[in-house]
């Protein structure tokens, strides 16, 4: 029986954590309930939007951040997973504010390109324009030699931010042309595999036909770091 | 903006907690995050089996419920909903033990027998065999003019039983034809509907041809009223 109580911070949007919740189940190896992982899902939409936080000056969502990480923290939680990418841009506040572990979401994005054997050199990244803007995954991912190749600002304009927003209003099976479209003008641009940075992305990828090149689904890495650190 | 908190009692099985959260997103009319509703989900796979507590005078599973309403009310919840039949059969000691409203999944489905025009007369029930010994649907269900049929114990013990255990197991797929074999059974000895009164059974069923009468999916239903209440 696991007995270490996964904390996760979600609502960002509802049907990434919900999903992140199926996949954190169905990635575990168990014949029974009892040895699934316990775990507290902090599903808070009212989270101010994080990418208008970042680039437009809207409201800050750390408070309300820190409000989730207290609550897990008091149902007794032992490590926080975030299955939102923007969100990680209040990663160093959110660090400090708690003695819990945070499993950082671009670790396991990394952790998952070395699982599927992609090789340094470039690779696609797509994301919220905040988590492009930030830098979350450039500076992290080209320190061990993969190069990341982003969407033009057009692209991001006129198909990956409403893409996204599709997702979290339920029409995610639209989602599917917009977004396959930008991961193979990546690929045809030579990245050899595509990080979906922002976990309404796998959702919409998921809608359609498989794309032919390796994907980094950001909610399956972070479901798999969740699993390692609860049967470590 | 939604402004009261779900409390989802889960991981009973965590799959079904899981997928009900879900489920809870795409049934509710948000156009965006800030319009879901925000809920804390209490993924619990350690409580003890229920159906083996009830009938086969296993280790008591109250306690942890306890515990895990104690969690969800100290996380700020005002209603609890438990994806879990069987876990029903401690409803009474639940109720009396929290301030909270906890919404019975037999009058959830019941209303979705309603919302679905299923007629008065014969129905077709599936459920754990604690569920079905417990009576937990056929009396609520019986005074409303529904009468339930249910598998005999060689089905039950041949088919319902190692199905449910397949989909706690993650091996939902196999899970599809015993279960559709007893649905026909029941349809085919005149149930108009048959309701999947244990909530490893929609996953189940939703893992094949869809059946060619109505099914009442028990995690739609808790979906559906947990949605009523928090847009009330």
């Amino acid at each position: 029986m696991v007995d270490k109580v996964l904390g996760v911070l979600g609502g960002m949007g509802p049907l990434a954590s919900a999903h992140f919740m199926v996949r954190l189940t169905l990635l575990t190896p168990a014949a029974e309930d009892q040895a699934h992982i316990p775990a507290v899902l902090w599903s808070d939409p009212r989270v101010p939007p994080r990418t208008a936080a970042k680039l437009q000056g809207g409201a800050d969502p750390l408070p309300a951040l820190l409000r989730g990480i207290r609550g897990l923290q008091a149902a007794g939680c032992g490590a926080i997973a975030i299955p939102c990418n923007t969100a990680h841009g209040w990663f160093e506040p959110m660090r400090d504010a708690t003695p819990l572990p945070i499993l950082h979401i671009v670790d396991a994005a990394a952790a998952d390109l070395a699982r599927q054997d992609v090789a340094p050199g470039r690779i696609g990244l797509m994301g919220t324009a905040a988590t492009l803007a930030m830098r979350l995954y450039q500076d992290r991912l080209e320190g061990a030699g993969w190069d990341c190749l982003v969407p033009d600002g057009d692209a991001m304009q006129r198909l990956v931010t409403p893409a996204i927003d599709l997702v979290k209003a339920n029409r995610v099976a639209e989602a599917y042309p917009p977004l396959a479209e930008v991961a193979q003008g990546l690929a045809a641009r030579g990245a050899q595999a595509v990080v979906l940075g922002c976990t309404e992305i796998p959702l919409g990828i998921a809608a359609g036909p498989t794309l032919p090149f390796p994907v980094i689904d950001t909610i399956d890495a972070l479901a798999r770091a969740s699993i390692a650190w609860a049967l470590d």
